[in-house]
């Protein structure tokens, strides 16, 4: 039987080490850990919790599937899925989730990239208070914000489970290595977005008259021979250019054959430039990503999701 | 038994991906088995070879042990080592070492870092041929070249096996990443090689008077908890400075308390600044190697070393 749980009223959930190569977010936690006063909580009660621990020991993005793409409802509860990354999932939920042993209402998963991202926030859907958080963080820092939407071959994100969730992504940083700027820019965020928290407990959350969002229209793979190789690398003009809008005609991709393959949009997309996101990140080639594709939009901001932040934040427990 | 082989005259050899997740070399070599009018051989009988093709399957460094630290005569001659990449050692050297089926008397490996080292030569102690090889590399290209040598925990690199033999090393690219530009700088030291090795079997190698050579004082770890654990990651201005000279009391690394921790030369020591190279190399955490140190030096170039290559490119097929 379980020891019980004193600390029954609902947290903030910090998640690193999701994706087990993806360092910088675990060296941040166990830094916290070992020096509690070098995190501002900003008084709010806080779990930081290693996502994907047996990843994370083995340098692996993941042991048996991506554990980022395992919090979809049915896989969780099929009882004949039994990779261990989602067993994970589902541990991870029954120590962490909303109805949790000690539960969160919040959860900050921090990630990192080998794309030159910067510091952004990825978005899964158009939660309000989600909109509310990240338009807040948005106006503090400036922040690029992914909507990462309407992607049927991309579901199952760990956020999506718990009612307000952000993903704060940090690159361009190498599988496996600790930068020590990619940290400090990962703690920013981290530290902004409780500031924002304790501030939506109080009733009182800043918020712009608009956010700027890059909405996710579709992914590029690379060109292939017949035979499934990749037959084309991402051109050098692209390399390092995320957030940095394109039209069609401009250079993608570099043959084999010296050949330039330039940007074509498919027949159904809206026309003019597309922002690219996520470009030449390691971790999508087997996922038959090269880029993704996003368009640039100016949304007013609907007090409405102010209020429903306000209203989740009023459950959060102070430290 | 074997098919006989007809090209039993030397050629030269170029190997990539040696390690597994170092995927700009592999990318290259498919690229020139596809379209051999891509590479300018200069006139050279040339062998491309995938260093470990079970590890690139894998997209990881190795398969049970570094490939690159395997070539070492005695665990060759050992019966009961039979990790999976000693047996590619093995059949590599069947294959193409200087007495193999298809002999070559050069090897060309092709290595990427996550380090910002360039395009740079990594060569092992110092042969003369090796030495003419990189001094003609660098009156050319003005290459830094690093010197490894004299390091007890680092030994049977592939190149030692062959008569003459160099590495090419370019970074930074993260592990798992093709990127244009590392693919062209790689290509650009391959092709330069090729012509200079043809110029030898001519007859005329062309020396610069001097040699810069960046030469290996040592290695050091990372700062660690009394568990074994990382208790610091490399200071901020020490990434991405490979090849910038640091004094004793300069930043080195960044404490998970906050405290920055200054270089301090070990007592045994030579005097005056040290040279970084592969700085936060992701590769080495498990090798607990933070960053190595050099000198950088200037020699005369010997005469001998040249005779000593022309002597040996003279036996070099033509294509």
């Amino acid at each position: 039987m379980l020891p019980p749980i004193a600390d029954a009223h609902p947290a903030v959930l910090v998640v690193a080490g999701t994706h087990g190569n993806e360092r910088n977010g675990p060296w941040l936690l166990e830094g916290w850990r070992r020096h509690p006063e070098r995190l501002d909580r900003a008084g709010l009660a806080v779990h930081l919790v290693d996502g994907n621990p047996g990843a994370l020991a083995a340098n692996r993005r993941y042991l048996d599937r991506d554990l980022n793409r395992s919090f979809d409802p049915v896989l969780l509860a099929d009882p004949e899925r039994c990779e261990r990354d989602i067993a994970r999932a589902r541990e991870l939920l029954a120590l962490h989730g909303p109805a949790g042993r000690s539960p969160c209402l919040v959860a900050i998963d921090l990630h990192s990239t080998t794309a030159a991202m910067g510091n952004c926030l990825v978005m899964y859907g158009r939660r309000p208070a989600d909109l509310a958080l990240a338009a807040a963080l948005q106006r503090q820092l400036g922040l690029p914000i992914y909507l990462h939407e309407a992607d049927p071959s991309q579901t199952g994100y760990l956020v999506e489970r718990w009612p307000c969730g952000l993903v704060v992504e940090v690159g361009p940083v190498p599988q496996g290595v600790v930068n020590a700027a990619i940290c400090r820019s990962t703690q920013l965020a981290v530290e902004a977005l409780f500031s924002l928290l304790a501030a939506a407990r109080r009733g009182q959350l800043p918020q712009p008259e608009r956010l700027v969002v890059h909405r996710h229209l579709g992914s590029l793979d690379l060109p292939r021979h017949g035979d499934g190789s990749p037959a084309a690398v991402l051109h050098p003009l692209r390399q390092h250019r995320d957030w940095q809008p394109i039209a069609p005609g401009d250079p993608l991709f570099l043959g084999h054959d010296g050949r330039t393959h330039a940007y074509a949009p498919p027949p159904d997309r809206e026309t003019g430039p597309v922002w690219p996101v996520f470009v030449n990140e390691a971790a999508y080639g087997e996922k038959g990503i090269a880029l993704s594709l996003t368009r640039r939009e100016l949304w007013p901001v609907n007090p409405d999701w102010a209020r429903e932040l306000v209203r989740l934040a009023a459950g959060l427990r102070g430290a």
